[in-house]
């Protein structure tokens, strides 16, 4: 596979998507999982003046938000079965302003770990007349045992 | 005044909440600012299910979005008339599940700047039986000359 | 104790001790542990020559290791018998350059836990007229059983 | 050019390496500058036991310290003349210990600014039998006039 990472648990895109259907706040962003791949994950959110900032921009809080569920969930695709995820930290830089029709939140793992997944993520502003990278995240994810397991 | 700082413009409350009333998302969010003072920003977040995570708590997004806001507004409080605010980059450590009725996402700027603003922040999740440490930030802002000024 | 935290080694003094003095940076650095309190510690650098950035001023790199250094000791004083302590990540903000004749570095327990403990740290550039804040800190540290225990 | 950014300065490499030789903190590290292209700044830390940590590994401060001096020159590679570089902030995440020969710390210009540019850092420990991705930096960098410009 393209990302180079084996996943443990075959349901993986199963898990992710129960995960993501059950998160409100991404109902209220209407964000859309595009791609669950083994250690990669893109999430889309589409524009809407629910979601802007003071000049009419999507809201950074948009971005981060949706950055952190993609590197989220693509740490939680190399996890084993019956474990969730659980953000420790991130750290995002906003590299210009958030104008387009929807937002694109990739996140990637750099590296998978037992306790911990080291996750990069990087957001795009995209329009009919292209994208431009607007914020690059560095988070830390966690896994831990589900609690109906 | 308690933090110290002396604003440089005797409207800066008023700056801050018209930046503030302007924000599509946090309107989304119910938001409500609590506290203005020179260097010093609360902002709540009321509970509601179109702000939840997968286990029904407060998303993470949330509180970094109202941190990102309530350190942004602390930033401008102390900036010259005529300055907006951007946030440069943050860093935000999740201590705990944000689960109780609100939040209260508190800034407060550490180090003003001619052109950087250091800021920190903090939230908590509050109800009726007290209130627990939830997260805590660390974020650069910077102002730029409004565009009609 | 002024920090509100219990050890819950009582040899935790000696421990932090111990590993400080395997650590050949910090001899290169002839930094000093000043304060060892629970979920508290304190180390200071003397100025010299060898440990400048190109203004002849304390290299960020200085500050930043004795940041992180303090905030690791800080987590380990609260942290079980025979666990050493690593750190996952740091984030540090430069607030002024860090002119004097010594450094001093505080590493302060945000939250202790299992697994993870979020740190804070803050470093004071120092002379005999006085100190100034030059850079804060936000850490997370993770403990491990010790090789040999 | 390889990495795709035109630097605004045509003596840049000699720019980034007269700054690098009066880093004090750098020569006690016997570091070397290795790669200078527009953007992009390599740095190589050969192994010694002033450079330790408790368990004889690179003490995470000197992968940090050349990381941000990597992150620094590959801004002010990009930057106009009679400019030097100051750190605003960084954020590291540590991947494995630094165990080998010697360290390797690339820093790459993830998007120039006039005021703040923001690089990434990956730091190698290198040994004849290979090298292991040892840890990863988001950073934020300002260009300041020389002071005798």
């Amino acid at each position: 596979m393209s990302s180079g990472f084996e996943p443990r648990d075959p349901d993986y895109q199963q898990r992710v998507r129960e995960s993501f259907a059950r998160q409100g706040l991404l109902a209220t962003f209407a964000a859309q999982l595009e791609t669950i791949e083994p250690g990669v994950v893109e999430i889309h959110v589409p524009f809407s003046t629910g979601l802007t900032q003071q000049d009419n921009f999507f809201h950074a809080g948009v971005g981060i938000a949706a950055l952190d569920s993609a590197c989220g969930y693509a740490a939680l695709s190399l996890m084993a079965p019956a474990t969730r995820v659980l953000t420790v930290e991130l750290k995002v830089n906003l590299l210009s302003p958030a104008v387009g029709d929807f937002l694109i939140a990739r996140g990637e793992v750099v590296r998978p770990g037992r306790n911990l997944t080291v996750c990069r993520g990087d957001a795009y502003a995209a329009s009919d007349d292209g994208s431009k990278h607007v914020a690059t995240m560095l988070a830390t994810m966690t896994g831990v045992a589900e609690r109906n397991a």
